[in-house]
């Protein structure tokens, strides 16, 4: 570590549970914090437990936590020198890494190019082909006009395959094709939506998995050196979000994942990758294929956190002070994580309000990462997610039994929340790792498929 | 584990943050669970848990928790066909574990007539001799009225020696003496308290150890094999209160602890011991001098659950179940507990009352067990240990600086708790483990040796 630390106080670009991590971080690691907020979260958790904090503007997010101007003169105003942008907001934002950066602070994340880079399909899987990790068989850019050329790509792959919006993610901009007849109303109608939606129509094609898992493989590197910490499972999804994630990912030969990551250390390497990062892919049938990189930490990364016993969070921190990377860890164990997310059980609306009690559960292997107090205020207009409960045991089945006693034991009143969604999910056949793929939430609440229990 | 269960329902004879977390570890095995309790403690965690639960008596203890006969009719009304006394209150008593037995229950801990020995002073001592593990030199058993021989004995062993009674413990019934000539009265005086106070005026001579360590090794055994799951340091401690405790202990030669850990193993086999327990040292110098041994489960066994993963009180009941003992666990990291009390933080009494507000910390590495949550209430009638904060780390210096901020998370409104105190002591020189000795806290409190802080 240099004698004097590139930063000594972080502003934390976000709301909710991750400023709050973010906050518990830092400070563990002598670092000041800067916590700021919307109107909407005046009194929240993250802007009582910072060293300072400062209102940057009202409700909508596109004033205050997407507002980059508010941001820099609030880091002004406190003298932060570093920003942490958590993750959704500006933490993918080339720009905002660019703007951060200009002004004189550290940007705790890659740098803009990279970011730009892997926040565009299209370039991400050029970019990620050329340093060696597997990808999708597809188009290999954006599909032009030449529908001859993409049909027989598309008969060379086999079908089903999918065209994607090159700006879309998140289950957005995507559509399956299972014959040659319906390729070229797909690519119109995709192409369409994918300009009403994100201001862009590129589109690509790629391969359709039929039965895949998601498997992500976590890296740190500090633009020499990169070292992935263990993969994790996140096949559980409803709708393409995730609900429920875990480390390891059993019913996968450990020589195909230890392949993995050396790979993904190999490319962090060539890209010269700074920071945490996430390389997620679709497996299936015993192969892997790229799907998107994440240049932030994940919501997820709670999981590789119980199992390696290391805090991402504040070895991001650590990173960015010049500290060497951590030894290679030992995965202890097995971790899973719920998503509590304030939502009527029904309908799955957002369910703002303010929390009238919170009985919030404990003991060995239990953690809560939560923003919630007695009191606290849910509003209506950020992601409705809300806190995460992980658990760790020796084996899965401990780890399960645990999560299933302390979901039970959650008990949080003035708003609704998905518990018992969870609670179905952790008991059903479908969550073996071995039967599931990214579908298995979805299938289980498709009508006649047992809907009435999700 | 045979085809049969010995048993499915388990009565929790005891309540606060040991009920709850018995009660979570029995439903994470698929046991259910009969929670007792007082008048005083309708309402409380323990009772809102447990698959069922009743009042057993009025709010004095001996009405109640500790009252034998409404216990064992309570597991008769409930069908409950085990019971586990937790710590306190019945845990140590013969005749409690012998009712149980004798009523055709399966009791949670050692046979009646280990409890029986270990409890006495006198002949705990006795029996751990037998067994090879190092005492304190001493008078071999009570003293007889023969001065002149008691007097030859202590200047043989080296003043100052300490007079003890046998029925006493936790500090109670313990007198220092530094010369020849103060020998006789302390200990007639030391009788006579003890008469008072126990009913029973047999005392003991013992070496006298000016600055010793409080280390004591955590064994579960099944009546055959024996492991132990490491040892913890307890030095921490407030007029013979724990307050704070660790795992491991650091600034002791791992040689000296792998050699103890091996003799309290072959102990434990000698002694055909079953279930959990705990054999407690006092050490200097490089020697482990044997004080008591604690036959059930404790309240820090946390500290040895974080750093080996493994859940106590789940191995307690698994080897009830006729489980074979776990494979010896890896020591990973560092592991610190902090006894959080309902007590006035000058005075130091009792703080009774009902929970107007409650803001757990949380995050990587903290755990949090306690019976509390907001409306709930602290009787006056009990103990004062409301929770107890447990952070685990990498390291000692990563473990202590997660206690810091946990610490100042945490906001309990309606009683006053003990949190300044801790802060002050993990803060403080004698805090680091080769610095300090059982009477680090109690010096610092010293009239004119920085009481203002404390």
């Amino acid at each position: 570590m240099p004698t004097e630390a590139r930063f000594k106080r972080v502003l934390v670009a976000n709301r909710g549970e991750i400023a709050v991590r973010i906050i518990r971080a830092c400070h563990q690691l002598g670092l000041e914090t800067v916590a700021i907020y919307s109107s909407a979260d005046k009194g929240a958790l993250h802007t009582l437990l910072a060293t300072h904090c400062l209102c940057i503007g009202p409700a909508a997010a596109k004033d205050s936590y997407l507002n980059i101007n508010a941001i820099l003169e609030a880091a002004k105003l406190t003298a932060a020198d570093a920003i942490h942008p958590g993750y959704g907001f500006l933490a993918e934002r080339a720009g905002f890494a660019r703007a951060v950066t200009e002004a004189g602070l550290v940007f705790l994340g890659p740098d803009a190019d990279t970011i730009a880079t892997m926040g565009d399909k299209v370039s991400a899987i050029k970019s990620i082909k050329a340093v060696g990790i597997p990808t999708l068989p597809g188009s290999d850019g954006a599909l032009n006009d030449d529908m001859n050329a993409v049909e027989a790509l598309a008969t060379d792959i086999g079908y089903p395959v999918l065209i994607k919006a090159s700006a879309g993610g998140g289950g957005r901009g995507m559509r399956r094709v299972d014959s040659a007849d319906e390729l070229a109303s797909a690519i119109a109608l995709t192409r369409s939506e994918a300009l009403a939606a994100f201001g862009d129509n590129t589109v690509y094609l790629e391969k359709f998995l039929t039965h895949p898992r998601h498997i992500e493989f976590q890296m740190l590197a500090d633009g020499e050196a990169a070292l992935c910490l263990g993969e994790r499972d996140c096949s559980a999804q409803r709708r393409h979000q995730k609900l429920i994630e875990e480390a390891p990912a059993l019913g996968i030969a450990r020589e195909k994942i230890r392949e993995m990551a050396d790979i993904c250390e190999a490319a962090c390497r060539r890209l010269g990758y700074r920071g945490v990062g996430t390389f997620e892919f679709l497996y299936q049938d015993g192969a892997f294929f790229f799907i998107e990189m994440n240049t932030r930490i994940q919501v997820e990364h709670t999981v590789t956190e119980m199992v390696t016993g290391l805090d991402l969070i504040a070895w991001q921190l650590k990173v960015a002070l010049g500290h060497p990377l951590p030894p290679r860890p030992q995965v202890q164990g097995h971790a899973i994580e719920c998503r509590i997310n304030a939502e009527a059980p029904q309908s799955q609306l957002p369910s703002p309000g303010v929390i009238t009690q919170l009985r919030v559960p404990g003991g060995p292997g239990v953690r809560w990462d939560s923003y919630l107090f007695p009191g606290a205020m849910v509003p209506a207009f950020y992601d409705s997610l809300i806190g995460k409960l992980i658990c760790h045991g020796v084996t899965r089945e401990e780890a399960t039994a645990r999560l299933r006693q302390a979901l039970t034991e959650l008990e949080i009143q003035g708003i609704a929340i998905n518990k018992s969604l969870h609670l179905q999910l952790i008991a059903c056949d479908a969550f073996q790792p071995w039967q599931r793929d990214i579908h298995f939430v979805d299938a289980l609440s498709a009508p006649g498929v047992g809907q009435a229990h999700l």
